[in-house]
């Protein structure tokens, strides 16, 4: 069921110190087996499109530093379709370079952007809603967006306030954004999620290349500017070196500034197929198995003993013995070990600095 | 100032189970620096002895599988002063290999016998009182143990009864042993500390090899024999193979039942000079120096929030960050992790298992 016109650019670039010392910025966590599943969130990622779109349509966007872990660790993705970032300048530098190297190749292309980070439990309904979406972004010069049907008063993702009158409805199932909301504080969140039409933004999109392009030459001129210049080195040998010079040009924004937040034409598809951002050791909690003391483990050989309500990620270590802790978070990961209250997951960042 | 007759003789055999998982079966404590101070506690153990013994008087009696160890750890000693024992059979045997062993090199010996792994902070006070021991036992057919003014009422030590009165004086610092006490239970033991003829046995003894040999020859007959009968090949190439096949033959037994508690002229010496056995976590925490939280820490670039009394113990780790803890230890080495209550320290060998 390809339609060899659904291309898919997932965003390899993040850093994740959140989840020190499992993710550290030689490595970090989209290239990890957060899971312990045998798989790092990047291969998930990709393995969860299963054949909605053709491998070769599959690109990622990742800093340069990181290029040779996904080569080693998607191997089915052409080379060259792993595009390299010189620096770091937010999502709308990343989306702009992959929707005007892709429209080279194929004007009519649609393409799913989507973080490499996250999790997604019920596969077969998140490759429905996209399967759905690139037809509706496809036929239409929308931009889609996913929003996520929330389940909790969550301060920590965007809000996505939707039009859910009849007459903004489309496919049944996709409807006008109202509005971006920013992170919100527990009050704030707590009155969105009692209205039913505030959704998390999950950070996935979907647009046709050539909406993609127009919205930037609109909102972002000097960005789309910087991509377009080069369209004639595109997949030639030269393309790296062209944009390690121009790259690092671009302003360092992200795409909900520069493009949601400022066109038109913006749609929202309100999903729910178990997706979580894996933004904290909580959320990664959440989403794991547990143990009947409410543990979640991932490692080899944990033995607990008295202990509960503790996140144990230790998948590098040949055994670990653990007695006594409640509502803790203990972490090894290359010669490096977190133990740390779960309500103090926040200061993590800081504490490993 | 050495004197030629000295003789050290080190016992350096133990498992160390309750250091998991600094301390394993394949690398047992004595092995490890376990002060964090770039020394083993084997090697800790050579150097204490500074030049009261010249270095080729230095014995080593260990397993055969821990000899190599001993070769990397202390190569200053002639390799073949390492003995090698088949099989573990308690420190009765051991001890009479190493007095027939250095009796034919020397039937004027005396020797230090003394444990690998224990913990001396005076080396001065350590040094004198070997000297003047070393003095006594080489003039007399007495056997000499070290016993440690107690500081507590500790139950994990055996207790040496002293006869103070100045008809058992010896050299005014070494009394006559009235008896040998297993490690008592609490009141017992605040009963021995009530007195002030109470000792802790710290497993050190001083003796001349004819002596030691004699008092084999009476009290344990058949280990005497086994070790008396392979006389003329010490020293050859012979020897490895003949230990091999008959040390086997001893009965399992410590020198304190074996000898000790049967032979005539046993004294004490008592002393105090910074002992401990590091026979738990516990102990090495209070030899250890604290932060102002009380926490012992040996390991590199460890950082605490909100974290007291812990004993932590991560040498092998490059970076550790522990927030909130309270009365823990925390040790990491070679793969394995503990994590436990400093109360629940006698758990940790079952828990290890």
């Amino acid at each position: 069921m390809e339609n060899k016109n659904n291309h898919v650019v997932i965003m390899a670039g993040g850093v994740g110190s959140r989840f020190w010392p499992m993710s550290t910025p030689a490595k970090p966590k989209q290239f990890i087996d957060v899971l312990g599943c045998g798989r790092t969130l990047l291969q998930l990622t990709v393995d969860r499109l299963g054949d909605l779109v053709p491998k070769e349509n599959v690109w990622v966007v990742t800093g340069e530093t990181y290029a040779e872990l996904v080569y080693e660790q998607l191997p089915e993705i052409p080379r060259d379709h792993v595009l390299r970032e010189p620096c770091r300048r937010g999502t709308a530098p990343c989306i702009c370079y992959a929707a005007w190297r892709i429209k080279k190749l194929n004007p009519k292309a649609t393409m799913v952007v989507t973080p490499s980070d996250h999790l997604v439990t019920n596969t077969d309904e998140f490759r429905r809603v996209l399967k759905n979406g690139l037809q509706f972004a496809g036929e239409t010069d929308a931009i889609l967006t996913l929003g996520m049907k929330p389940t909790r008063a969550d301060t920590g993702y965007g809000y996505i306030q939707a039009d859910l009158t009849a007459a903004s409805a489309r496919a049944r199932e996709i409807f006008r954004v109202d509005s971006f909301r920013e992170k919100p504080n527990k009050a704030v969140a707590e009155e969105y999620i009692s209205h039913n039409n505030f959704f998390w933004n999950a950070g996935i999109f979907i647009m046709s290349v050539s909406t993609t392009v127009n919205a930037f030459r609109i909102h972002e001129k000097e960005t789309s500017d910087v991509f377009e210049n080069m369209l004639p080195i595109y997949g030639t040998d030269k393309e790296q070196a062209a944009v390690n010079e121009n790259f690092p040009k671009c302003r360092n924004i992200s795409v909900d500034y520069a493009i949601m937040e400022r066109a038109d034409e913006i749609f929202v598809y309100p999903a729910q197929f178990g997706w979580s951002d894996l933004g904290t050791w909580g959320s990664l909690m959440e989403q794991s198995s547990r143990d009947i003391h409410a543990n979640a483990v991932i490692g080899n050989e944990v033995r607990l003993y008295e202990t509960s309500n503790c996140m144990i990620h230790t998948t590098d270590m040949k055994q670990v013995v653990i007695q006594g802790l409640d509502g803790y978070i203990v972490s090894e990961k290359d010669g490096r070990l977190l133990i740390c209250r779960l309500s103090e997951e926040q200061r993590i960042g800081k504490m490993s600095e």
